[in-house]
């Protein structure tokens, strides 16, 4: 695995591909990498002839009170596994080359970015969308693979691709998740072994939702209070929000209707550790 | 010449030229073409191996009480223009399809977008960077053709490429003047007569600042008196700003030093229609 720290060595390698005519998969990340990033590295490596992962903990997309300078690092193992999953570069940007004194881009998306997740971190998805934008830039991937457990991410990115007239094929890939049904996150090692316990709440809210609505329940109102109510079970757990949405445009649906693509999306924290799950379903 | 609305077939077309390794370069208009654009692509036929240029009157450059609605049409002639300089596909989208219902992705800059032109055109450079970005993902030329009439903008793209990171590169294209020593803009049809002869000033009021800084003046406030004084002996004219500035961050100079790019800049009315004009030079 070959490991670039410049964004010009990744372009000359890039373009190389290019001239190869070899089919390129993209897999960003943060690092500290769980078996859900591992999931898109190894569907890369299948659907393509190259497959590229980056690891930058991106500062556009922490807010100045989040977890920035105490997220997770783990770089050497971080390497080690992807480098054993099969990948064939690694995109490792040093900050101050990624985003030199005078860099003053921004890419944001109006709609999308302001609920959910949008309403409690201000600006994380500008933040996501204007390094995504460079790195599909840098690496100009035929597909780009994205877990769905940032489901809110996963509609920003595809919206930017499809406003601005990129040709990335942008890739959802399932959340993947532990035994117990907790999302895999890189922030699951903040928790303390009590909300950690707790923490399975989210995806039994989720289900509990499935449930409801698979029953036939299509009042939204409804289906909140019962998600809450799950949700206020765990002692430790503080509701950040638990939201039932169109799933393309992330508005907020009432009552549901059959054909209905909507998500049912949870944040909760446990101590200052925000957790995030969510469930998207057809509405039979 | 091809001509291609939908943005679809533009990558089609893109594909192929690239699978064939053709070089391409791109001519951006909002069409009524004069002869800078078309020492644009002529500068691009020579250049590249296939060139494309777009007319788009880009509504989210225009400010809801500028001349968005009565900007110059001459699609038949323009076309004409294009055919005979030997232009090889023209892009030319529908507002509709190309700024769809659920469009909503802006690129912005922070810094380079709020001087001079950005101050009395507030949204006038997102307006610009979003649909250039675009139009660069929609055609991904080698290069891509600039006129300096528009310095701010060569800027503020050229800032955009670089900060995200895109491979085009920005060819500048110096300033196509009329015999007088007006700037060619498609905006000169608005004047009057009268205006018409007044607006010669503007490269009057360069030229002597260029005489000033050659001579040795380098006391900013002093020059920007005497340009201001020289616009003002035109009776129609009402200055908007005159300004000199650092060529690269377009930041206020007070004192010019040996070896500094700077650029004259200007912005003056004719009744309602805005002429710009500028210089760029190095301190000697």
């Amino acid at each position: 695995m070959q490991v670039l720290s410049s964004p010009k060595t990744l372009k000359k390698l890039v373009a190389l591909l290019r001239k190869k005519n070899k089919s390129i998969g993209f897999v960003p990340t943060m690092g500290s990498l769980h078996e859900g990033h591992l999931t898109l590295a190894k569907k890369s490596i299948q659907e393509n002839n190259f497959t590229i992962a980056s690891i930058f903990v991106n500062p556009l997309q922490f807010g100045p009170r989040e977890d920035f300078k105490r997220y997770p690092r783990h770089l050497i193992r971080d390497k080690k596994l992807l480098r054993e999953a099969g990948v064939d570069a690694l995109f490792l940007p040093d900050a101050d080359e990624f985003y030199p004194k005078d860099f003053q881009t921004t890419v944001s998306l109006s709609r999308l970015s302001q609920p959910l997740c949008g309403k409690s971190r201000p600006g994380h998805f500008s933040g996501v969308a204007t390094v995504i934008m460079k790195l599909l830039n840098l690496t100009s991937p035929d597909r780009l693979y994205l877990g769905l457990k940032d489901y809110q991410q996963c509609r920003v990115v595809e919206q930017m691709v499809e406003d601005m007239g990129l040709s990335v094929l942008v890739c959802r890939v399932p959340i993947a998740r532990e035994k117990d049904g907790l999302a895999m996150s890189s922030r699951n090692i903040y928790l303390s072994s009590q909300e950690r316990a707790e923490a399975v709440i989210l995806s039994r809210a989720l289900s509990r939702a499935r449930d409801f609505i698979r029953l036939g329940q299509r009042n939204v109102g409804f289906i909140k209070r019962e998600i809450l109510q799950t949700l206020r079970s765990a002692s430790l757990a503080r509701v950040d929000y638990a939201e039932i949405v169109n799933a393309r445009t992330l508005e907020s649906v009432v009552k549901l209707q059959k054909g209905d693509e909507v998500v049912v999306a949870l944040a909760v924290y446990f101590s200052k550790t925000r957790l995030i799950d969510n469930l998207t379903m057809s509405v039979g």
